[in-house]
């Protein structure tokens, strides 16, 4: 019977063919005023380049779910999101640079502010990245190992750290340690299975110490765990595509992921141009570039939908850049859709665009949620989007005779 | 979880309604100046025939594969090409009707040129067919057994040719002996696993024979083997969906395909206006038509857009004479694309008319990839043309109470 990985990593072959798969995070959306994000926002290079190509309408998971970025990535680069599930934690640590090993566990933290027994901001007023620094370094200075499970918290943006948790038996099956609202009362994990019970007493004996050390600190006085997880063991895409690709994102989840897949990583800055400028620099290395453009997410997540419009229209400006690299492949879709709407990840399928010389041009002329609907490739799960960009850059041989 | 195999065969019914399938072989394509060869062929009678029917577009196996002609008609004829998979050996072996059992291996070969310790002409010249028949009949005189197995040559056309082993204990793990482009040196056969080494012995020991028989014939000096394949066991489509098949197809590839599924084979010329006129003279003797018109493949193959243009619009002026026998569903489609731009198979989806008293009708007015894409069916799994196929000509109960 069919196993999607299996049939296409076996047909998949090295050639120099070039694919640029450009992610705009949380691109599609809901009309407001009768216009989504996409509709409204400036992109006349976007337009007639899909008016050059075949598009189509994805999504992430199946019909109906609204996925996290992790499997929202996963699918796009052609990983059955169903299949490999991955912890929020060991992107963010990855994402950062902390070296997670076979045994540890990992969770993403919050300083937060507890105030007679509640925790009354999970985000400690946002507290800035030094001052979040300092304390990392504080906690890891005065914490000895519990139960010889040796713990280190790594600073992030923010008030955000991530925690690891090094040593022998500890298990992922653990809630999480936060009372998701604000004036709740702080919350600790609780094993999901037999297996957890000592790993929940490490952590909790953990967030016990660090309430205690953390004492005294007016703002990030307390601290909130989740996403446990251990490390994921997934085939890389050089093993399973025979690719040799790179990762061009700024931000920590999304640089993590790509890790964790085999990527490489490359320094790049903060601003939607530098994912451009970046990806001209290293384009003679690699094979497969993955671009990632957080800006249209971040405004849908705030509910902005002027800045995404204005996300979007400034990400059109650079099309003609990638178009003059002459890639094989060109790709342009969001890993899932973020309406302003709802302020949040949405099951709405994606809006996607191939360019190839292969490619079936349809009718589309603009590159919009509806129109991608009417597109030749219909609508389709995202997780067969590597194996068609894989077919049009020609690194697919011919299945059976 | 849902069989669809299962669940259609549990449903299907035995009926007098007739259905008649013509595949036109690698009829979709991509444009050339802006057309795609069935765009730019004359088809009044198939565009007359879509504006009546319903229509779609295929994926063979799934999105991004290239299928070979076997997986490609498996599909077609409702069986999953990633659970029965076939060796091009064994389609090659029952077209020209060799008898082929249980414990026996099959490859296809070619004569071959060998000059100076190199493959000078993997084709040794396209040799006349008759000359390949005496070469067969000379070297079936002088071969020995080797190690208990009988080895027999069947001529095909020019330089084809299928050789039998027959003897206990043989499989079929065996990489191609043939260097796949001339000016290499010939090449031996490896086994793929354990198993394999006596198998490889055999076959290397008959190639070493087949080479000296052949010492100074001019062109056809050597030989090449590929396909190493045993008899598969597949359901028949009688048992399957109660049907009583007949192909209609002229060459070896696509007969062997169809007895493998159980058809029977009408004896038919090469023309395209044999297989219309074939179809007519047994029309009353079966329920299932299966019309295999090759040429807009072979032009495809040879990136002959005018020729495949050609064969398009000759295939169109029979279709009155399908229409004429009043068949209860009538289904035009490819069992994949040729496009002449690629000069070979492709992973791009076909298009699918599906003409019946029980059709839905859409405003497809031109059979055409990207009419199609908009038309009712939407883009669905070949796999599922079986099933629709079925339904419409009345041939399946109902699933559940």
């Amino acid at each position: 019977m069919m196993d999607r990985e299996k049939v296409t990593s076996e047909l998949s072959v090295k050639t120099p063919s070039k694919i640029i798969l450009l992610v705009m995070d949380g691109l599609g959306g809901l009309p407001i005023n009768g216009q989504t994000a996409l509709q409204a926002a400036k992109t006349p290079n976007l337009d007639t380049l899909a008016s050059q190509s075949v598009c189509g309408l994805t999504d992430p998971v199946f019909m109906g779910i609204t996925p996290g970025s992790g499997p929202a990535h996963l699918s796009l680069f052609g990983y059955d999101p169903t299949r490999y599930t991955l912890g929020r934690g060991i992107l963010e640590a990855m994402g950062i640079g902390v070296d997670v090993g076979t045994y540890d566990l990992v969770a993403r933290g919050n300083f937060a502010t507890l105030k007679d027994g509640l925790i009354t901001d999970r985000r400690a007023g946002r507290i800035p990245s030094d001052e979040n620094a300092a304390l990392c370094e504080k906690i890891n200075l005065e914490l000895d190992p519990i139960e010889e499970t040796e713990v280190t918290l790594f600073p992030g943006k923010e008030h955000r750290f991530v925690v690891r948790f090094r040593g022998r038996g500890l298990t992922a099956s653990l809630s999480d340690a936060d009372p998701q609202k604000n004036n709740k009362p702080p919350v600790f994990t609780l094993a999901q299975n037999k297996d957890g019970h000592r790993s929940a007493k490490i952590v909790n004996a953990f967030i016990d110490k660090t309430t205690d050390i953390l004492q005294g600190s007016p703002r990030a006085n307390s601290i909130l765990l989740r996403g446990f997880s251990k490390f994921p063991s997934l085939p890389t895409m050089d093993r399973l595509f025979q690719l040799n690709p790179v990762a061009v994102a700024h931000y920590p989840m999304y640089r993590g992921l790509a890790k964790l897949v085999g990527m490489k990583l490359a320094e790049v800055g903060p601003t939607i141009e530098d994912v451009f400028s970046t990806t001209e620099k290293v384009y003679a290395k690699f094979n497969f570039f993955y671009l990632h453009v957080k800006k249209p997410d971040a405004a849908g997540e705030d509910g902005c939908y002027e800045e995404k419009i204005k996300a979007i229209s400034e990400t059109d400006t650079f099309i003609p850049r990638l178009l003059a690299l002459k890639p094989d492949v060109l790709v342009v879709t969001s890993d899932h859709s973020t309406p302003c709407l709802l302020k949040s990840h949405s099951w709405h399928p994606n809006p996607f665009l191939l360019h190839s010389r292969t490619a079936q041009q349809d009718q589309v002329s603009e590159f919009s949620e509806i129109q991608c609907a009417s597109g030749y490739l219909g609508r389709f799960p995202a997780l067969y989007a590597m194996t068609l960009i894989l077919a049009h850059a020609e690194k697919l041989k011919k299945y059976g005779a």
